[in-house]
C-alpha cells in the first residue's frame, strides 16, 4: 500500500532504508512514547505497522499522548548503530520529526491498545463486555486488525474461485415471509401493512432455490442471515454464511466445487490444502468419534465393546451399546482427577463417566474394574488396545448418546494433551446422513420442522438418496439423504444437500414430517408453486463465514473475527442496542393494530 | 463456462463446429419447439444462451412442452445449408438427439418467457405484478438474466478497484440502534430483552465511521440498507448501497478513488469513462439546470432573465427570480399541447408555465406576449438566443423553485426530443453545498433531523467546508460543506463527505439542528464518545448500487436489476410477504411486554 494522500506522502512501513534523507509525512496513532534525556521517541502507528518518530524539540514533544492522531513530517535516516530493531519492518530507519500536527486527541484510554504492548504479552485486556463497548479501541489492536483483514481476504479468495467456476453472485431479499427452517425468525413489522410482518431470514435457502428455478444456473452471495435463539455461546443473532448452488449438477459437483472455493481461502493465509478432502459416513463419524463433526487433528478413535461386554454381569454394561476411549498414560491420574471427570461428565447430562486404568504390573485399578467378569478383565486391555500404564473410559446406554459423550471425552483428552493445533487444519466431508431424525431426543435442541415423530435432518428441502426416492416415506427411520457437511477441527464449517425440485417428491416429505398441504402452502407454497413451471435439478452447500473465519484465525471465539459482533443476550454494549422507543415510534409500526378499530 | 457436471457435458453455447461429429449431452429448458413434417425442432436454452436440438423419434418429441427441463444427448452437426442462424452464437450447427430424459415438466405458462420471442420483440409482458409474482419465470427472460449478471459483473469491477487501493471489506451490523439519518426506522422487537427493539440500519454511517475510529483505514462494503418510507415510484424498503470510507484523505482523495471505482463498474459494462470526471457547483447547477442533479447528456441551460425583467409591468414577473428554457422549434406546437404543458406544470405543483413562441416573421405569440413592455418583447428573442420558429418557458418566483421546475421543463423538452439516450453516459460532480437547509421548505418531502429551523443538506455528520469551520453556527444560511454528489444521466447516483470528527465541532452542528445534548447522548452518544479516543480525519462516499445497475444497464426501473423487488407499498407477490404472524409468535416477540405485569 502507498497511495498518498491529502494527510501523508507515506505508510508507515513505506518508510525503508531506500527513503534515507528524504523527506516523508506521516499520519497516524501515537502508539508509545517514551522519553529518554530530552529526546522523545514515539512510535507511530498506521494500518500498516510502525514507525518510529525521534523528536529533539521538547515543546513538540509534550503535548503528544497515547492514541493521539498526529501527522509528522520529517526525514528519514538511519538508526545509529545499535538502536535497530529486526522486530520491526521498519526497524533501521526512523524520522526525525520537523513538524507535528496534532489532528486529534485521545481522553485516557479504558485500557492500553498499543502494539508494543500487545507484541510483549503484557497487554492485560479487560472483560469481553469492555472490549465490545470500546470495540474502535479494541479493534486498533494489531490482532484485531489481523482478523479483520484476514475475513476480507477470504472473501476476495472465495469470490475468485467462484467467478473462474462461472458463479454469478447476487443478492437476495431479507424482508421476506417467515419460513420454517428450525429456528425462531426475527421478525419487522410492516407499517404499511398493519398487522403484518416481514421475517428476516435464517438463510436465503428457499429464495436461491428460486433462482435455479430461475435459470440463474450457479448462484452466490455472502449472506446475512438470522436466527432468534437464546444465545448459546459463539452464536449471534445475525451471521454470514457463504451461499453457494448450482442448477444441474449433483452431490459429487457440489463438493468439488466447494473444495476448490476451500482451498483458495485458505491458499489466501498462506496454507495448502490437499484435495481432494478426505470422507467419512455419518454412520462411521458417529462410530469412530462419536461425532457428526470429528476432529481428525488427532487419532484414538472410540472403540466399540458392545460384544465385549455381551454377557457382562455389570449391569450397567448390559446396553444397546458400550464403547470406550483410551487414555493413554492415564493410570497415573490421581483419583481426585477422575472424580472431576465424572462431574465433567454431569455437566454434559451423563450420569457420569465409568473408567478402568492398567497398572505397570497389569492390574486392573478403578471403580468399574471390580464388576467385570475374570474373563472380561483378562481380555480388557487388548480389546481396548491398551498398555500398562493407560487408562480408558467407557460409556454404555443408547448408541447415539454414549458414542456423543465418549466423543467429548475423546476431544477433551487430546485438549489436555495439547493436541488441538490451531494451525493445524484437518478437514473431512461428512456424507451419508439419514433423511429424517426422531423429534423425541431430548438432547437435541434444534426446533423441529413439523408435527409428526419424525423432522428432517439438515431441512424439508433436502433430496432422499436415490435408492430411497421411492420408499423413504415408507421407512424414515432409515432412509437416507444425499447431504454432505463439511468438517474441521472439529467444527461443522458448512453443509449442504441436493435439493427436492419435483413437487411430488416435496409433498410426499412434507407429508412425513406432518405438515399439511395447507400449512405447507401458506408457509412456502410459493416454491411448491415454482416447481410446477421445470424447476431444474440443483445442489447447493453453505459454509458458516464467522465460524470458518475464526477456524482459519486460530481465533477462539467468533466474536473475534466480527467487527461488531453481539454480546451475551443479543445486546451490543457499544451502541446500547436493543433499546426502547418512543411511543410515537411504536405506533407506526402498526403492532398495535387492530383490525375492530377500523371504521 | 464449460464445466462439466453430472448433467451434461456442455452449456449450450460451447457446441461450436470444432464439435461436429461428436457427442454431447446438454441440459436445460425447452424455450421453443417447432414441428416440420415428422421432424421436431427444439430450442434448449440454458445460462449460456440456445442451442438446436433435432428430433426425428416422433415418441421422443410428443411430450416436449415449453419450459420443460429436459436433459439432451446427441450428435453434433452442421446444419444443412441455407439453414443458418446468423442471429444465434450456435446458428451452424445443430443436435440431432439420441436420447431426451425430461427432468421436470411444466404447466402451462401464465406468460412467455422464451428467448425467441423476446428477440423478436412479440413477447407480451404481462403487468408488473404478475411478473413479480412469477418473477421465476421472469427472470428466465434473456434481457432479466443479463441485468442480473450484469450487477454481479459490477460487484466484481467495483471489489477489483478497491481491492487494488488497499481497501479492506468489513460487514457491519444491521440489528443496531436506531439513528437519525433522515427516514424511518424499521425496527425489531428483541425478544431477549422485552420492550426494546432493534433497528435496521438506514445506511452503515455511523458504524464505517466507527471502524476508522478503529483505525481500519479503508472500508468497503457492499451494504444491504432499510428505509421505512411511503414508498415512492421506484424506492425499495430494503435497497443496496457500495459503501466506502477512508481515514486521513479529503474531498479530492475520495473523489479521485470514486472515479477509479466508477470507471472499473462502467468497463464491466464495455463502456470506457473519461477521467477527471466534470464537476459543478451545486449554484452552478441550480442556475444552469434547475437541478442538483443536472443531465448533461444534452445541453439547452436555463436563462436568467431577472435582471432583463427588473423593470417589468408584467405582474408575474416581478419576482425574486424568473428564468427561461429555449424549446427549439416550439412555435410550430398546437395550442393545445401548450395548455397540456400547463397541466404537467400544475401536476408538479407549479401555478402553471407561462411561455412565448417567436413566429418565423419574428413576432411574438402566447398569453404573456401582450404582458410585456415593448422594450422586453423586443429585447427578448435575443435576450434567450432563440430564432425564428423556437418558443420559450418562463418560470418565476422563489429562486430554487422557480429553477427547479425549469429545469424539470428542460428535461421533459429533452426527453420528447428522443434526446435521453441510455447509452450515453453524461457523468459529473456537484460540489459546495450548502451544509444546512431551511426546514420549512414545503416542497421537500425528506425527513428533517434535528428541531430546528435547519436540518443537514446530506448529514448531520458532514464536515462544514475549512472556510466555515468557525463561523457556521453563526451563519447557517449560507455556511457550506464539504460534500459532493456524483451525478449521472440526471440521476444522484451517489454522495458522499468529509465527516466531522473532532466532537466539538460535532456539538456546534447538534445544537444548529436543535438536537440536545442529552438527545445526542441517547442516539449516538457512542460516536461522540469515540471521538474522544484519536479520531482520524476521514471521509467517504456511497454509491446507490440498484440506481449504478439500472442506468448501467439501461433499466427503465431498479426493480429490472433487483432479483426479487418488492411491488408497492412494500408487497412481495411472490412469497406473500409482509404477512399476519401467529399468536404465539406474536407472544414470543415481546411487543405486548407490560413491564407493570413483572411480578
Amino acid at each position: 500500500m502507498s497511495q498518498q494522500t491529502a494527510y501523508r506522502t507515506h505508510h508507515a512501513t513505506d518508510v525503508t532504508e531506500a527513503l534515507v534523507g528524504q523527506k516523508v509525512t506521516l499520519a497516524g496513532w501515537v502508539d508509545r512514547r517514551r522519553d529518554h534525556g530530552g529526546v522523545a521517541f514515539v512510535d507511530l502507528r498506521d494500518t500498516t505497522g510502525l514507525v518510529q518518530v525521534v523528536i529533539y524539540d521538547e515543546e513538540m514533544a509534550r503535548p503528544l499522548r497515547s492514541e493521539f492522531v498526529v501527522r509528522v513530517t520529517g526525514e528519514v535516516r538511519l538508526r545509529p548503530e545499535g538502536n535497530e530493531n529486526e522486530h520491526l519492518a521498519t526497524g533501521r530507519i526512523e524520522v526525525v520529526a520537523e513538524e507535528i500536527e496534532i489532528l486529534a486527541k485521545s481522553d485516557a484510554l479504558p485500557f492500553q491498545v498499543s502494539t508494543a504492548l500487545e507484541n510483549e504479552s503484557e497487554n492485560k485486556l479487560p472483560g469481553e463486555d469492555v472490549r465490545l463497548k470500546y470495540r474502535y479501541l479494541d479493534l486498533r489492536r494489531p490482532s484485531m486488525q489481523r482478523n479483520i483483514k484476514l475475513r476480507s481476504d477470504m472473501a476476495r479468495a472465495a469470490r475468485k474461485a467462484l467467478d473462474e467456476m462461472g458463479f454469478t453472485e447476487v443478492e437476495t431479499p431479507t424482508m421476506i415471509k417467515s419460513t420454517p427452517e428450525g429456528a425462531r425468525d426475527f421478525l419487522v413489522p410492516a407499517r404499511l401493512v398493519p398487522g403484518s410482518w416481514y421475517a428476516l431470514p435464517q438463510s436465503p435457502q428457499l429464495l436461491k432455490q428460486l433462482l435455479m428455478v430461475s435459470g440463474v444456473e450457479r448462484y452466490y452471495q455472502i449472506a446475512r442471515c438470522y436466527r432468534d435463539e437464546d444465545f448459546r455461546a459463539d452464536r449471534q443473532p445475525e451471521f454470514t454464511q457463504l451461499d453457494m448452488e448450482m442448477a444441474f449438477v449433483d452431490q459429487e459437483d457440489v463438493m468439488a466445487m466447494a473444495e476448490k472455493v476451500i482451498a483458495e481461502i485458505w491458499k489466501a493465509a498462506g496454507h495448502e490444502v490437499q484435495l481432494p478432502l478426505p470422507r467419512i459416513t455419518w454412520q462411521e463419524a458417529m462410530d469412530k468419534y462419536g461425532s457428526d463433526k470429528p476432529d481428525l487433528r488427532f487419532g484414538n478413535p472410540l472403540i466399540e465393546l458392545t460384544e465385549f461386554f455381551k454377557d457382562t454381569p455389570f449391569r450397567v454394561f448390559q446396553a444397546e451399546y458400550v464403547g470406550a476411549v483410551l487414555f493413554k498414560g492415564g493410570a497415573s491420574t490421581p483419583r481426585r482427577q477422575f472424580d472431576a471427570w465424572q462431574e465433567w461428565a454431569k455437566q454434559r447430562g451423563a450420569k457420569g463417566l465409568a473408567y478402568v486404568s492398567f497398572a505397570e504390573d497389569g492390574e486392573l485399578k478403578g471403580p468399574v474394574a471390580k464388576n467385570l467378569s475374570d474373563e472380561e478383565r483378562a481380555g480388557l486391555m487388548e480389546a481396548v488396545g491398551a498398555e500398562p500404564g493407560d487408562a480408558v473410559f467407557f460409556a454404555a446406554g443408547r448408541r447415539e448418546s454414549a458414542q456423543t459423550l465418549l466423543g467429548a471425552v475423546r476431544v477433551e483428552l487430546a485438549d489436555r494433551a495439547g493436541l488441538l493445533d490451531p494451525n493445524k487444519f484437518a478437514f473431512t466431508w461428512v456424507v451419508d446422513f439419514p433423511l429424517f431424525k426422531s423429534t423425541d431426543d431430548p438432547d437435541d435442541d434444534d426446533v423441529a420442522v413439523g408435527h409428526s415423530k419424525w423432522t428432517s435432518m439438515h431441512h424439508p428441502f433436502t433430496m432422499p438418496s436415490k435408492d430411497w426416492i421411492d420408499t423413504f416415506d415408507q421407512d424414515p427411520a432409515h432412509a437416507m439423504s444425499d447431504s454432505y457437511d463439511i468438517v474441521c477441527n472439529g467444527n461443522e464449517m458448512g453443509g449442504g444437500s441436493v435439493r427436492i425440485h419435483r413437487d411430488d417428491i416435496q409433498d410426499r416429505v412434507l407429508d412425513v414430517l406432518g405438515i399439511s398441504k395447507e400449512e405447507a402452502d401458506e408457509k412456502f407454497g410459493f416454491l411448491l408453486e415454482a416447481f410446477k413451471y421445470g424447476a431444474p435439478p440443483h445442489a447447493g452447500i453453505a459454509l458458516g463465514w464467522d465460524r470458518t473465519a475464526a477456524i482459519l484465525a486460530g481465533a477462539d471465539s467468533i466474536r473475534d473475527v466480527i467487527a461488531f459482533p453481539k454480546a451475551g443476550g443479543g445486546r451490543d454494549p457499544l451502541t446500547g442496542a436493543p433499546a426502547p422507543i418512543s411511543e410515537a415510534q411504536r405506533a407506526e409500526t402498526g403492532v398495535d393494530y387492530d383490525p375492530d378499530d377500523e371504521d
